[in-house]
């Protein structure tokens, strides 16, 4: 681990490539009404949930609605050597979608089909612009689901391209541990498949993983195979106050090392617990609470169950409450995921900086405690949520995006929170990616000799630097 | 999937690049008592446990013990363009270790240190010479774990390297799963890491995964952090003998599709248990078995074992008895790890031709069956063993090595399950590797556009091709 580098700049290094008119030109020619030049269209495809000051917005979006699609408009892209953002539903975090170098945009939310749900084998294929909500849709009267769950309802496209996971990764993984294989168009507008529906291969580079992840520098994704997940027998979820935040992450940490396998372990903080009630008219006790969820037979919930309160009750835990019906139970989900927005209606035309820091498990206490002793002397508001069954945690801090002392107060917490956690040997991003937002980060994570790993694979599969540059490393 | 390409090559295609005396030379200095060119030490290190006919060993065999004395000889090697090939004990099965291109081996078995055991996190870092029973002795004390069990005390190194699994990764994960992050000498000899030990990171490109499953051909791993378990709190083994081993297949697809988290679900066929009999003096029924393990709560292990017994019953089971004490256990599991050595032992002078596809569950009986029929047909004596609940298996075609025919005849019944198993959406490899033995079948099943992109990222990590070249991919 090397010192962090410098403050990540606010606003990007903004260097926009000339789009040719004849680019422009056949574009429309080949995809007439499916490509919009309009302002409004173009702007809303240059900008992303991230507080980043708006640039330029791309020169043109392509509304793709097939593969061939998408690699006809790369193979355009690409003889004119014109950037290329492929776009989902716009909902990252890290400024992912910032025409910085100018381009096109590719929206492939058209591209919104399950195109086979292989239930026997507890695999789906989808487009990638099927969202997680739509997913589960799909596949629940088979008896299944799909665990991975963003705060957004994104698209399945930008959690693979984004390695995303959410509130059920302790138990079942991330996009990493469940994209079975992708079908990719590369930078020269070729098509490729990689993996197969098996459960585990050996055969060859793991060209799988090493998409998911590259946040779309490497090609566009337009295919997804997914595991699946039998819908637990039985599911019990329970809300459980402490007296601090302390004895909150001090159970989690006792759950994961014993090994008990539970679903979903959430904190939040007294703080968001009032955005949260706020917004969603609920009566949580406005205390630092862990959000739990349990899944497996009758039997094995009920054991679970026991265990943890038994842990949490030795770490003072106030009220453990079960939210035993299904729409309980929903309420209290979309109530977390909706935090955010919770947190950013909290303050009126506030934009949110998130961390996504993640560190081991042993470390959880040291890393969250310093850090919200400092975001509480800063005077700044924030939230805080996390998945702190992972290590991974996030500060929403809440800034006026015209105040440029919030902005740096922002940064500044920000940044010595991702040294901490480097220093304790975690990583910058749990789950939301580099984007622009975190490039000073990773360099210093990864040190320049793994980064220099990542651009020589970028320049080798994308030698006009079309996809989706300067992203994750300057280039 | 393509149609699988021709036969693959029994001899393979060797052509060895020259080793200048300067090098030698230069090796000899650096490393003295190190570096060994001695006839016998050589030839040990220029073969596996695969079928092929030997090539010309490696030149020089250097037995690192640091990071730096790998980085040192890789530094050398590529200032003279010659090959390097990663040793850890030589228990691969797909012809890896074989210079085909000439060049030096490199053994990392002398770095075996456990280098830490971070027991409140679940990981553990060692050096690549570690074997895995080595790694499990060293962390039992801790009451932890490490699943990922080959055939072979292979070691941890190797195991990154090929992306091996083994009984447990049904419910536990592959190396794919289990490696949380690298040190590496790349092919100029620079030391990067990758990873961090949180348990779950989105910081740019995944060179972990890319590198797990490389097979030394873009690196040499120096250090290894992995993901531990608990040990579970109860243990119930089971041995359950089928009518058939489509009885056995159909229990083992039924058990997945309901979500049961059984530990290990392994088959074995007729044949191969009297194999095992003789070899380990045991009295399991010759008859197809499956061996199964159940790890949880006393309560939950209860439930999972009449949960498949129920299954199992229905699908004609005509025996089902379990391995109470660990002595048991460990006795009926080492029998099973030792099934490709009792194998060989069965008939004096043979080798294996492995198999070792991987299909979606759904497909295995498909998979498995036709298999079986064909191979009994041929008359080639073979054992069979199954890492079914991954819908893995193994065929060892036991032939004599100077019989062409025999050869012929197990490289058309591989083929022809190969073929199978990609028509079926498999791969042909669930856990061995690529090697040299299945380069043709990864074209089919990948493609020609992956294998271009695999090939692209290898010739741009690794320009003068010296990292384990002629494995994978031709280049």
């Amino acid at each position: 681990m090397n010192a962090p580098a410098a403050l990540p700049q606010l606003m990007p290094d903004v260097q926009t490539r000339a789009v040719p008119p004849e680019l422009l030109q056949a574009l429309q020619t080949r995809f007439g009404p499916q490509c919009s030049t309009a302002l409004a269209v173009r702007e809303q495809h240059g900008r992303d949930e991230s507080a980043f000051t708006t640039v330029p917005p791309p020169a043109a979006v392509v509304f793709a609605e097939s593969t061939r699609d998408v690699a006809d408009a790369l193979q355009l892209a690409s003889r004119y050597r014109v950037p290329v953002i492929p776009f989902g539903v716009g909902s990252s975090l890290e400024g992912h979608l910032l025409a910085v170098q100018g381009g096109i945009s590719i929206d492939v939310s058209r591209m919104n089909q399950v195109l086979a749900i292989q239930a026997e084998d507890l695999t789906v294929t989808v487009q990638p612009g099927v969202t997680r909500k739509q997913l589960n849709e799909a596949v629940r009267s088979s008896g299944l689901f799909f665990p991975i769950d963003p705060g957004a309802d994104a698209s399945i496209g930008g959690m693979s391209a984004t390695r995303a996971s959410g509130t059920n990764a302790v138990r079942y993984g991330t996009m990493r541990e469940n994209v079975l294989g992708l079908e990719v168009v590369t930078a020269s507008g070729e098509v490729i498949r990689t993996g197969t529906r098996a459960r585990k291969s050996s055969a060859g580079y793991d060209l799988t993983r090493l998409l998911v992840g590259s946040e779309g520098t490497l090609g566009v994704i337009t295919e997804i195979t997914l595991r699946l997940y039998p819908l637990p027998e039985a599911i019990s979820a329970a809300v459980c106050s402490f007296p601090s935040i302390e004895a909150a992450v001090r159970t989690t940490i006792q759950v994961i090392q014993l090994g008990i396998p539970i679903a979903r372990v959430e904190l939040v903080d007294a703080g968001t617990v009032r955005m949260v009630n706020a917004h969603a008219r609920l009566t949580l006790r406005e205390e630092p609470l862990l959000l739990m969820e349990f899944h497996g037979s009758p039997a094995a919930v009920k054991e679970q169950a026991e265990a943890v309160q038994e842990i949490a009750d030795e770490h003072g835990a106030q009220a453990f409450e079960w939210a035993t019906t299904p729409e309980e139970r929903t309420r209290l989900w979309t109530a977390r995921h909706n935090a955010y927005f919770a947190a950013i209606q909290s303050r009126p035309g506030c934009r949110a900086i998130s961390t996504d820091t993640c560190v081991p498990i042993s470390r959880l206490a040291d890393c969250l405690l310093d850090s919200v002793a400092e975001a509480d002397a800063s005077g700044l508001p924030y939230f805080l949520v996390g998945h702190v069954g992972d290590g991974n945690f996030h500060f929403g801090y809440l800034i006026m995006p015209d105040d440029p002392a919030e902005r740096a107060t922002a940064e500044r917490l920000n940044h010595a929170l991702v040294a901490r956690a480097l220093r304790l040997e975690g990583t910058c991003s749990g789950e939301h990616g580099v984007g622009l937002h975190k490039m000073g980060f990773l360099l210093a994570e990864a040190g320049p000799g793994a980064v220099a790993m990542m651009r020589t694979i970028k320049q080798a599969l994308d030698p006009h630097n079309i996809m989706n540059p300067g992203k994750i490393f300057s280039m």
